[in-house]
């Protein structure tokens, strides 16, 4: 019992700084730089979509499986894969305000507070997501000081492939089968695309920038995308049970609205008692995959628990 | 008079030869790999804006840039800058697709055809647009084979800046204030945002592939900058000119449309003829910049002179 309440206290505590840290780095960049002023009604967009709510869970994985593989801490690497964190956190917001359009998944709710389009009008939304988007590459570019240009190529690449290949098709395929007869092989699909891709993503450009000269880097990244896929897999299976039975003002957005939208789900196909089992299981078959590579197990395993005992 | 019919022939059969150059390799990009196949009606839609049509003006001058500071031919090289012309038509032709979207220009004719939003609908056209967004950068990151990463980096951080702190301003201050009043200045700096910085940034890509180890790199790409910007809002002040004088089966977009949309352009702010001679005096501005670096100067020059003689 004490140690379950010990492990909760830790990891909300990290959860909380770790998010802060991330908080606080994009509004840095924010204030930093004269170029996110003009013209106003663009920025302030994308300051509203970004800078204040978020659970920054991408990020902070991006942190954790930079922390479970270090050696020492460096602060200049650190600060580093924090410029990193934002930058997913960047990609992950803007493909929320694109998700939100009127004609995507039309959601006038999201983190809380009216969703960009319906704040700032559909035109200003488009245009900050892609802003967004360049400036998350920008960034890891421009405001990245100790990383090699071989990790700044790689990241990229990375953060890249994973919006070309997983985000867009994902939701290009959760759009266009809403509605449709679904087995579990095609919603596995949906969601590895839409959201796995991108956790996965995340985990291995905090991995990078530790690995470089890892003789071990082939089969600590092989883990880490597999731990990656399973959690970021059942991380959209509790995403779609709480939707189904979770309130509007508990999840900062629209509940219940896969059901008006008839978007495919895991609870759909599978029900719900099922999707938590599924989840459960997802997540104990990646904490496996931390076993056996040299890396510091409890962060990365902690951090997937959480993932499948969130409440929004 | 037999000077003026062969610059005629040289320039123009230099724009169908690397058009073509272009066309082939963007086309070898997306047949060559399995990764664009599914979801098929997001990459349709990809192929259908990106494939055919479009003069490849960026991506040619990126090119003619990388060949005009060329000292020895090296086809590695040279396929490494098709990539990046090819990544820099990627990005245009999305921006295309979103400004085009019945929230922004709402324009239902592009480059001949019926505009992405009309062929495949408003959610499969914003798609299309973020994923090739993402594609240019992993492209750069993926399909070269010579370049250097600096120079790699180079290249992303020249496009990312372009786009964000360029083509999205640019795009929003042209939505935002159509309709209003207008003095020159702003004119001048809408059309600097939304045209010149990819130009200029084409035509600085180009460069960076021979100018790594070049001690005049400082004053050359100064020089370069100089003439993208005066070239790119010449550019722009054209199309602003054909819109108002030519008719839409020329254009292959709809024509006359910025006095629909109420958008600001040169004629309107300033009258046909004044634009003109604008166009024409920047173009020669331009020109001058090239005089005093060591560069093959005709190609560019040619170049320039195409863009405000162009009727298209």
């Amino acid at each position: 019992m004490s140690t379950k309440i010990e492990f909760d206290i830790d990891i909300q505590s990290y959860l909380y700084n770790k998010k802060s840290l991330i908080d606080n780095h994009l509004k840095k960049i924010f204030e930093e730089s004269n170029d996110y002023k003009d013209p106003i009604e663009l920025w302030d967009a994308v300051r509203y979509s970004l800078l204040d709510g978020g659970k920054r869970i991408r990020g902070i994985l991006c942190l954790a499986a930079y922390e479970s593989l270090l050696q020492e801490n460096d602060p200049d690497l650190f600060g580093d894969c924090l410029t990193i964190a934002c930058s997913i956190e960047i990609i992950h917001a803007m493909s929320l305000i694109h998700d939100d359009l009127p004609s995507m998944d039309n959601d006038d709710l999201r983190r809380g507070k009216p969703s960009c389009h319906k704040a700032f009008g559909e035109a200003t939304a488009i245009l900050a997501g892609d802003g967004m988007l360049s400036l998350a590459f920008e960034l890891i570019t421009e405001h990245t000081k100790k990383i090699s240009e071989t990790q700044k190529l790689e990241i990229i690449s990375t953060l890249a492939k994973s919006f070309t290949k997983g985000l867009v098709p994902g939701q290009m395929l959760d759009l266009s089968l809403a509605g449709k007869s679904c087995d579990l092989k095609t919603i596995e699909k949906i969601s590895r695309l839409k959201t796995a891709e991108l956790i996965r993503a995340s985990i291995i450009c905090g991995s990078v920038i530790v690995l470089e000269d890892n003789p071990e880097k082939e089969k600590i990244t092989k883990n880490l995308t597999d731990f990656g896929l399973k959690t970021g897999t059942a991380f959209q299976i509790i995403d779609d049970v709480l939707d189904k039975t979770s309130d509007t003002k508990t999840l900062g957005k629209t509940s219940h609205k896969d059901e008006k939208q008839k978007k495919l789900t895991y609870p759909l196909v599978i029900g719900i008692e099922n999707s938590k089992n599924m989840a459960r299981e997802l997540i104990e078959e990646a904490k496996l995959k931390l076993k056996d590579i040299p890396i510091k197990v409890s962060l990365l395993s902690n951090l997937a628990d959480y993932i499948i005992n969130r409440i929004n």
